[in-house]
């Protein structure tokens, strides 16, 4: 079962509030179904104009691999050339870094992922966990606890 | 002045008010700043995957020529090989049909344009003229009065 | 020889020049040199953003074909198949509309091709006559005498 | 409010002549909007063909990001494979050395951006600057003062 609009647009609202909170710079949110497709995006006032396409290819990525960013990372790492591959083959929907998090619901059945970019990774990452926590599902980032 | 996420957020909930309340198909609403860059989207659920696509296009393709949906019905029918051509240069981003409509302040600045698919063309457009009157903005269809 | 940026230019102000006088909408110029890439480019206030491909399009499509508007669009008349191949070929790099026009010294030698787009298709072309006069050199638009 | 034609047009213009008379290797100047969209394009003679895209593409990428060249290339160093996504994602839109320049009002509005290519990349950007600073406007590299 995909992630519904209502999910979508809590996890837009509640990272958008935490980035505004922690005074990050503008950031651009990204909601995607397992699919690959878009459910919502919103990208904040002064948020550079590619930013949607980003944030965007930061859940698509790991979507379509079904690897976290970490593990993309890892990959990336390992066999470079393979990352070059994944990234022109996509058309750059394909990122290693962190900010791109799989949405599950408890049962760990997976409903989609976000994307963020505007800030540093981590900060758009944790933005993401904000988020994912206010429509009360449950992230993975592929970060060690 | 671009659209702000704010305004384009109320547009964005009251289109999906309108639908719902209208008993339309599934509608995705995209809104794009002058610059034809998203600011918001959101897919209602059961909206198809190529919908965020074709309505992010509604609004760009008026956005980029500076002319109305009809207008450029009008031009596609008098000249259908510079529609052709319109179409290939955007990568599909250039749409004749209803459904695309500019976003204006009271002094007729614009801000930016609602592009909605999912049900028939004036259905779309009619919800993204809701969307626009809720948020206290004016829209431009090139419909006449 | 390929047109000189001087010549470039001078086509540029005065095919503006010459909308402007005769209160033609927001136009954008193009001057390409015989391989197709640009020279020279103006998008006046107000013009759209698809604007600037449109206008490099037509004259980058009569360049690489080596016909004129209406000689492509005769050909697009007469086998419409083929235009549709040349469109998605060049990635909408064709236009058979009036406004782009080559541009030739006194010995016929062909220096490049304009493209402008804005206002009527005629129009376009009547200010690519009046920029390309302006700098003394001889336009070729395929309409007959 | 996007940086007007005349503003782009004395850019180009100064940018060019800076060039000429330092030297330089023939230059291509692209002024955009904040958009992303081009206003102004000049080509020198016996400047190659692929420098109004890698122009452009200096200006797009700062415009886009929100990012200068400089912290463009610190993000890159960083973290290279997403300057791999980000070159990807935006078709070769992205270019972390200098030679792209935010353009500013005296208050700090955003204008828009020059990108230059053709000489080294400083060169480049030391004629972006000389032709901001004959505009009247102001400049931003991201270079330390």
């Amino acid at each position: 079962m995909p992630i519904t609009l209502d999910q979508a647009q809590t996890i837009v609202r509640a990272a958008l509030e935490h980035g505004t909170e922690q005074g990050f710079q503008p950031l651009t949110v990204a909601v995607l179904d397992p699919g690959g497709a878009l459910v919502a995006l919103a990208r904040q006032d002064g948020s550079g104009y590619l930013r949607p396409d980003l944030a965007t290819a930061k859940a698509w990525g790991i979507l379509g691999m079904g690897m976290t960013n970490r593990a993309l990372a890892a990959r990336a790492e390992a066999a470079p050339d393979l990352y070059t591959t994944l990234v022109a083959l996509s058309g750059g929907k394909v990122a290693s870094v962190p900010g791109g998090v799989f949405v599950r619901d408890a049962d760990g059945q997976l409903l989609g992922a976000v994307g963020i970019s505007g800030d540093t990774s981590l900060n758009d990452e944790a933005a993401a966990l904000a988020g994912i926590e206010a429509a009360g599902l449950v992230a993975e980032t592929g970060a060690e606890a």
